[in-house]
């Protein structure tokens, strides 16, 4: 075991503030990293505020996690020492049932292992997050950052990049396909980058007149205003994906009328009751609605060395860990272009 | 001209009785045929009693067309007089949109031409459907029956076939693919046929124990009675598709839960409202809820191919055109395995 040093929140009205905890020694097919950055995501303040019913106090938030390993179990081969990694939303599943042999941990089918707000498979020990010095995790679940892909800026890649890359990639977006990515924050700002990548063509569909210069400065083609019922009458049956950013339950009927035959509206925000729909909706057009969640480890290779190749990378604000709930204020109020990442280094404050 | 004698609804209390209307002059893209079975489909007792409240009085209902042709205009090629030919749900469409193009006239931009209770698209006269002794419609909309299909079974596939063919074709149901299909009366029965066609591993799902008998006849290969909560969570994650052709609105939830990763659960039986479904149900696995209706005309020649090479059919009763309201009062209590087929030779008393 070694002593760690982090930010937890000990109950929902407290956030977070700085915590010392164990972390447990190394297994064989362990490997253990510094932490250099942590991406700052909306569930970190959903977990630490209890939205969800379901936080063990204390929660150590933070599954946007870059480091640098400092040392692997007897076992493991993926890693060395030195390397900078990555851990996601992930650090274990059973890898035994028929979505972890096919690439899909994240719907493995005894659960995933959260990397914080979770329980370990083997000794039942509550995981904690990035938001520490350092951790300890399965080696499969660490995957080691590609050449030339900034540390610093990748953070985001582990949850906001892979849950947008994730349906992007199933519904097999590339040259030419019509996608449109509604909702603008962490996840939109990523989906609107990796379906550029991709060469699709890019729509971004949007309530705020003042969020029409950001999109297109981050590659999309167009925007569309959701406000205005011309606009949105014109772009009826238009779009192969929308790709739904939005977090909050909403109706996605108008939307819906904005995808051409065969087309997918994929929700990645929204964890929440939908308001209800009309099948007719679905059935004219051959359409599904559908959802995604994360994205698997082979997936999360795959985007990472996607982002590498194409210089693709989250738009970021560095913060010290000190500043967090200064940053969380800021992102209940959207006021974030688009990511908030936490510079570890700063945990070097608690310390002293 | 020509005078045709058919059943209509007069209003929504009076049901379909004998009728005499008039049939346009063939055009130079136009086939005529003698109407030699018409499939009876629930769309035809709902459209008659206004329950979709859109009925234009009368109404020639019918839209399981088998006939043999009669005359054809001067650009006809696909057809020859003496042909036994089939005509499904439409008569027309713009022939110009990108779906129409794409072999998708059921969901062309325009709106496709019923083939009753639509209206004409060049002189705005009321489309008249299969229960009268001929017919006159677009050759493109007029199909060649495929050697050695049964005439008279097979009017079913028209309506009841393709709107199951199109989505087990759509979501690339074959060997080994894993198809539930919910619901057992004229479409239920065509999705097992069908996807078992297939080479999909086909299991049925029913709230009735007394249907378990005639889904294995049919050739499912097994049977989870959806009243039974161990039998539905033994069955939890197991289908790659539910095909739901259940007519009236119901919660998919319990459906959802059914669905392996990735999976779809698609609707093409009710036209409803559905109950709110929380997001978290197609999430968790990348799922879709999609909706299908009907099918493409090319999607209608392939099936009927499909059916000729593999000799499947639908289970038919036939009756006399006299018989209607007898049918009616059978389907409306599921008391038919599996569709009502009218022998349009019995319509000869009406001229008498």
């Amino acid at each position: 075991m070694t002593q760690a040093i982090g930010y937890a929140a000990q109950s929902a009205d407290t956030l977070v503030a700085p915590f010392t905890f164990e972390r447990r020694a190394l297994r064989a097919d362990d490997v253990a990293m510094d932490i250099l950055y942590c991406g700052v995501c909306h569930s970190d303040l959903h977990q630490a505020r209890n939205d969800w019913g379901n936080t063990m106090y204390p929660v150590v938030p933070g599954h946007e996690i870059i480091g640098r390993v400092t040392a692997i179990g007897s076992d493991v081969t993926s890693v060395k020492i030195g390397d900078v990694a990555a851990i996601g939303c992930m650090v274990d599943s059973c890898m035994e049932c028929g979505d972890c042999h096919e690439d899909h941990e994240q719907y493995c089918a005894k659960g995933s292992t959260l990397t914080y707000n979770g329980k370990d498979r083997r000794d039942g020990s509550p995981t904690y997050g990035g938001y520490s010095d350092h951790i300890v995790a399965r080696d499969h679940f660490v995957i080691k950052l590609p050449e030339g892909l900034d540390a610093e800026r990748a953070a985001p890649l582990l949850c906001a990049g892979i849950t947008t890359w994730s349906p992007l990639r199933r519904w097999n977006v590339g040259s030419g396909t019509r996608v449109a990515v509604a909702g603008l924050g962490g996840l939109g700002h990523m989906g609107v980058k990796l379906a550029v990548g991709l060469g699709a063509d890019v729509t971004v569909l949007t309530s705020s007149p003042n969020k029409v210069e950001d999109a297109l400065a981050l590659g999309a083609h167009r925007v569309v205003l959701t406000s205005d019922p011309a606009a949105m009458k014109a772009a009826a049956r238009s779009f192969d994906m929308v790709l739904d950013t939005i977090p909050v339950a909403h109706d996605v009927s108008p939307y819906l009328r904005l995808l051409a035959t065969r087309g997918v509206h994929v929700i990645v925000g929204a964890i929440a009751m939908l308001p209800e729909i009309h099948s007719g909706m679905l059935l004219s057009g051959q359409k599904s609605l559908a959802g995604s969640g994360i994205g698997g480890i082979a997936e999360t290779r795959e985007l990472l060395e996607f982002c590498a190749e194409k210089n693709i990378l989250p738009d970021t604000e560095t913060i010290a860990m000190q500043d967090i709930l200064h940053a969380y204020d800021r992102m209940e109020r959207n006021d974030i272009k688009y990511r908030f990442v936490i510079d570890m280094a700063s945990l070097a404050k608690e310390k002293a």
